[in-house]
């Protein structure tokens, strides 16, 4: 499931900036990926980019347009058919990180046999992948861990990546779910995978390596989430991960979707994660904290990382306001 | 996917006692759903259970045929597709836990539908299973945990299942995988779900009861296992359990399937176990431990049984030579 780039993003109907969130994520880590957007009439969203046809894009190398737009319930939309139609008429394939599935569609089904199109549904693997061997693999592996889903793992670990390249060390961001996949064309959505083979689905999709390179892998879940937790547990062991960095949401009330389980004790979240990855790779460490503090005014998310940092005695940053280079930092002579 | 008992165990042309394993198992566990069992000429192994032709078997009763054979490779052979289309014609479901699917085999398909018989795949799951929602259920949970893969779990849970029966303790087996599933007719094949819904599936298998009744929950692979613990994790979390027995067999030289991995530390997984489930049962506790001695012999098990009891200060039994009413007597009063 390699996706072929450049890409044309979609943003069809969306209702607010939120619902084009795929979209904006593609552009802000990828643009080089991109060609332009295509919006519908009433769009209330905007990347930025140039809005395109589809033979502008096309004319312009588009080899994929890319459902950048999620709407309640995952599904494609009636009124995205006839735009969905032209791009594989004009010869695009199509890519959707949706719920419901683009090969569900007969009409789509058709138009891509006609004009030898691909339809990508990235969340649903169509590969099968091996049982976990458990062998160490060469090179080295970040992998970033949660107190709880949807804390900031793929944001933070895009930024690693992005750092990463530009202090010149070889690095590659290894996507785990739908967004990822959708943003670097690649990847597994372990969620989807089939229990037997979470932890082989990771080593698959983060081979062997040279010395020096990092893949940076992103997490999913969280240990102490109770609905989710296996699929974080294999994704560490799979990982082999040398490096964790734990990311967090401070003024979460409980587990998402989980009203009556609280968020646990950071302290105690770190620990459980380096046990369950010492499994595969006994020399791992956690080398720092990745904090999402948007819904916090500046001074109040300084001086509660201030505050975790003497805590833990570890680097805490927030991504989005600081970078992520004292993570990064931490990696030097590993 | 319920099966109807009662059942003609199909034993085929098994090379070996061992390969009739499943038809064993549900002759031990479950004589009272048996009728009989079918062989073919070459058939090297032997339930014990009355020899009978198809026609006999629907005479007696027999709803479904199940197949209690296992050959390399877990396929369905050619030898046996007469005996299954007889069966079939006769009006008999087909129950198999093999790798290989009845419902791919186009001549068992057709003549399924039109006796209007079921094939059932036990090993894949044909429903939808819910996200765990961590909700506390009513009732009480025993699950079997484990050192490694394949140390004993279904039997200890078989055999604590039938001994609290014989107490007049309300308890009933959960199957989490194929066998069990073949010997109770019921459950789920855990590591074939979705990853999302590892911990959903056993919530819908094991459902609020009355405050004494135990569901006896068979436990998969193991914390410590690098390609199935994401497995055992959700399955723990789903059980919201009561008590754990730990399964272990001592004279395994590494994990199953894992050269390089030593088995862990009994003190280390017991409590890796307990801590994983506190998440959804903060009360768990560790009642006693199940070995799998039958590597050993009885001076050198029980010599084994006695160090560990000594040094755990947990029961340690043998469900096999001894029983495991020692660990069901740990129960009363919880």
């Amino acid at each position: 499931m390699k996706m072929e780039q450049p890409y044309l993003l979609f943003l069809g109907d969306a209702a607010d900036p939120l619902a084009a969130k795929v979209a904006q994520g593609i552009k802000t880590w990828r643009p080089e990926f991109c060609v332009g957007q295509f919006r519908l009439e009433n769009c209330n969203a905007d990347t930025g980019l140039k809005d395109l046809s589809i033979k502008q894009a096309v004319d312009l190398g588009a080899k994929t347009l890319v459902i950048g737009v999620a709407n309640r319930g995952g599904i494609i939309s009636e009124a995205w058919i006839d735009v969905l139609l032209e791009a594989l008429d004009a010869g695009m394939d199509i890519a959707s990180g949706l719920h419901n599935k683009l090969v569900d569609v007969p009409a789509l089904v058709a138009a891509a046999e006609k004009n030898d199109c691909s339809l990508f549904d990235v969340r649903y693997p169509t590969q099968q992948y091996p049982v976990a061997s458990g062998v160490k693999r060469s090179g080295k592996r970040l992998l970033t861990v949660g107190t709880d889903c949807s804390v900031g793992k793929m944001y933070t670990s895009l930024a690693i990546e992005k750092e990463m390249q530009s202090q010149g060390i070889d690095a590659d961001f290894r996507a785990t779910g739908q967004t990822g996949i959708l943003i670097t064309g690649d990847g597994v959505s372990v969620d989807c995978v089939v229990a037997d083979f979470i932890a082989g689905a990771i080593e698959e999709i983060s081979p062997d390596n040279s010395p020096e390179h990092w893949d940076v892998i992103e997490g999913q879940g969280s240990l102490f989430h109770a609905s989710f937790a296996g699929v974080t547990m294999g994704l560490i062991h799979g990982s082999q991960p040398d490096a964790l960095v734990l990311c967090h949401e401070p003024t979460r009330e409980h587990m998402r979707g989980l009203p009556t389980y609280s968020l646990p004790d950071i302290q105690t979240c770190i620990d459980a994660n380096l046990t369950a990855a010492r499994l595969t790779n006994p020399d791992v460490c956690c080398i720092g904290i990745s904090v999402n503090t948007s819904a916090m005014d500046e001074q109040e998310a300084m001086s509660y990382m201030d505050m975790l940092e003497t805590e833990l005695n570890l680097p805490v940053v927030d991504p989005f306001r600081q970078g992520v280079s004292r993570l990064v930092e931490q990696l030097k002579g590993e």
